[in-house]
């Protein structure tokens, strides 16, 4: 964080188009969660669950909805829509940090015929293989690999013992987390009679477009033919499978420790939550929020929110869960029935005797 | 891909042993998938869901099925009983990738205790630890790490970013994908009477047998004593987790995100679908297949298809899925008969009276 | 393994405080599995499913708890209440790896900001950021990423491709092996009214306090604000997944491929076994067992064991799944009943006839 920033607190109510309620002189050095802020630190209030340590912060200033009761006066409040919205462009703005890497290291390997754009920084031991080409502004930490013919376009950030094998391309703006490989063969065989299994070359590529987030120790395998595509904007987070041939639209979010198989196509705008698995060949729509652990098996191509393994629809998940909780009590109703028939038909009996 | 490659399309038909249809003059210089394909391109269709592209194909060539209507005559075919396979081998004979890595560069370090066979390639940064044998052929890619007395066969690959740690040892034709670790430490603790974990010191190793290919960033753990074995031609795929002294059969498949407990057993010939979880100390036999998502806590020793969290049989577990989907009818049902029940009283009562 | 060791058993027997049965000098020179053991090996019994070795072990000496029957006069015996632990203890005491390192190496990179302990090893590679400090007898092995203001306390080992990004504090005897990631940015945005997703900076750290370890391949998101805590003592499996602003208590379990979303409070003691998931902004208190697999979608506060996706409380688990394996018998039981009533009513109906 920048350690020797100040902002007067009424610039930053500007900033945001808020509304100060107190001290607009206060002056703001960094920003901190309302449970462990200090004086001088901005902070803000938007779960309810979080109320609690209104009382005790030591927070200089607090983003808070217009409605919330301003019950200190030792404490300035600027009043806003959307507290959180408001601190994260205040984060962005003022405290966003500069992963400064500067200049090629002399143990950077670049191969003679790649080419590298203006104000390109190469940490240690980078590895730059065979025709590739990187674009301005680029930066590149300490022990990444590029294999032959990998373009990464400007402004990019790849983080140190990341592998990209050959051909992969790498959009602008785009991030990359440590660890990840892209480009990996994808997971193809061909079974003999015998049972034993040939890898069938796997020739294509990955095209990651601009504006992607890759988080940490993910895989994104390379096509068999063709690309596996990660569309414009979408960010994945850490430990996610992506494979052969895959293609996620634009926007499109999938949480860390998701996998998607072969072949399946994500549209636009979709959220695959944590540890949810789709299976090969799939078609997954536009706008589709899949909750965590779901497992896909059929294509979903309606909007809309699924889960379970295998996933439904959300309500109908929820009302079946419900059902499930209940079969103790429906096993009882049955033991009642089969009572209440038996002492029927018993009456019957005697009746008839 | 190789981009100087012109093969007459006779020569393609007489390899795969076909029956080609149309201009036997054709020459390819490429294969695609049937919706990328360009001029010069030869293409393959098995899906049905893949016919939509036939009309509006490039393609030059394409492999079909016998009974396949050829209703196009600026495309030639050629007829194959299965054109995913021969599509496959004319992959593997003309197009497979190089990886090409040469000699040994002059940053790779290797202890002078160690061996390296005839034609090693050692790219950047690789750390070749003590009494080390590495056999003929092999391929180790930049900043891979083996520590001290590990062995590789010949003829094997290890891309980039690897760790492979002290004692183990890789067998020949081995694949090893960017970022795996080979033989870090079991999770094996001692519990004290405060509840304070123990390490139990891990001083087996990891045995992976010929033609085995792992992905990226999988990690297979030591044996606490003895070894982990990964059983030979078996293919493990990206983030999958090995446990310590896990024994993977011949030949058996594990999907992404799949992991196995400590001692368990998996035989030969098995399948492993993705994100699928075995406990500890189990046995699965030969030709099981674990459906994706599929979490196994009992042995399973008869051949077959399994589903479900705890697994239960694919047809078991198919019938009770559709019973789940059935409950709210079920309830409907109990509530009908609690309702006739009553009635049925409720008559015989007014009967009485 | 420590190949020229030599110990009496007799001195064996005292260290366990157990009693010897047989010949007292036999010399222990190695420890194995009772399957796999050899002349001059120690070996122990602690499950009944490996008793079936006993008559065939070529083991010289084995731990057995008292009422074990001995049965074979050419090995010796200990007799001890827990044989697990007695082995595990002899295991630590003479058989412990030395993960050997020594030194600076020329290759390793320090920033001159930084400080290093007494007798600090550093691997081929290694890049040590600005104003790191790192602890005595720290080893850090090869291609191992440091970035700024990075500390490291005493007696910790971290394996070789670790990367530990700026600002992240790692405690003392912490164990990190190979590819974990520690630091990298959480997975936080904000989505605008376009369905743009932009970045909030990760503005906090990652602490990892003393006695910690952490598998391979694992990933431990720094906080947005403030810090993502690893309590005292807590271990870490492979390909774990742990999201900003986490808080792990102390002596907690984290197995294999399990995860953890943003902002959870874990307590001190518990186990979150393989591939479970844990949703956001939960609190799970002390003593919690979640078994392989759950799905936590709310806070759990009572200590106990608990099971499913979503998880419910084991007994209710285990009766509920024991319910659904029996829907089927319970549909038959709604059928017949639905006969009994049709039959009841039209014999009503004909009696009225």
């Amino acid at each position: 964080m920048n350690n020797n920033l100040k902002i007067k607190l009424s610039e930053i109510s500007e900033i945001v188009g808020g509304k100060l309620v107190g001290d607009s002189n206060v002056i703001i050095s960094s920003l901190a969660k309302i449970d462990e802020a200090d004086e001088g630190d901005l902070t803000f209030l938007y779960l309810s669950s979080y109320e609690k340590f209104f009382d005790s912060t030591h927070a200089s200033a607090i983003f808070v909805k217009p409605e919330f009761k301003k019950t200190r006066s030792d404490i300035s409040y600027i009043e806003v829509k959307e507290p959180e919205k408001a601190f994260a462009s205040i984060l962005l703005k003022f405290f966003s940090p500069k992963f400064e890497l500067v200049g090629i290291d002399k143990t950077a390997f670049i191969d003679p015929t790649s080419s590298l754009g203006k104000n390109v920084a190469l940490g240690k031991n980078v590895v730059i293989g065979a025709n590739c080409k990187i674009g301005d502004n680029v930066k590149i930490f300490h022990n990444t690999v590029l294999l032959e013919n990998v373009e990464v376009g400007e402004a990019s950030l790849i983080f140190q013992n990341v592998s990209i094998r050959e051909d992969c391309k790498i959009g602008k703006r785009v991030i990359i987390h440590p660890g990840t490989v892209i480009g990996a063969d994808g997971f193809g065989y061909q079974k003999d009679e015998k049972g034993v299994y040939h890898k069938v070359p796997q020739i294509g590529n990955v095209i990651v477009e601009d504006d992607v987030e890759i988080g940490a120790n993910s895989t994104i395998d390379r096509a068999a033919l063709g690309s596996s595509i990660i569309g414009k904007g979408s960010k994945i987070d850490n430990l996610v499978q992506i494979a052969h041939n895959v293609s996620l639209g634009i926007n499109t979010i999938m949480s860390a420790q998701s996998g998607i198989s072969g072949s399946v196509k994500v549209g636009n705008n979709s959220i695959i939550a944590g540890q949810v698995g789709i299976s090969g060949h799939l078609e997954i729509g536009d706008n589709v929020i899949l909750i965590a652990q779901s497992g896909v098996s059929k294509s979903i191509t309606k909007p809309g929110i699924y889960f379970g393994s295998p996933a439904k629809d959300f309500k109908t998940a929820k009302i079946l869960e419900a059902h499930f909780r209940n079969i103790p009590e429906y096993v009882e109703r049955i033991k009642k029935l089969e009572e209440e028939i038996k002492n029927l038909k018993e009456e019957k009996e005697q009746n008839k005797g």
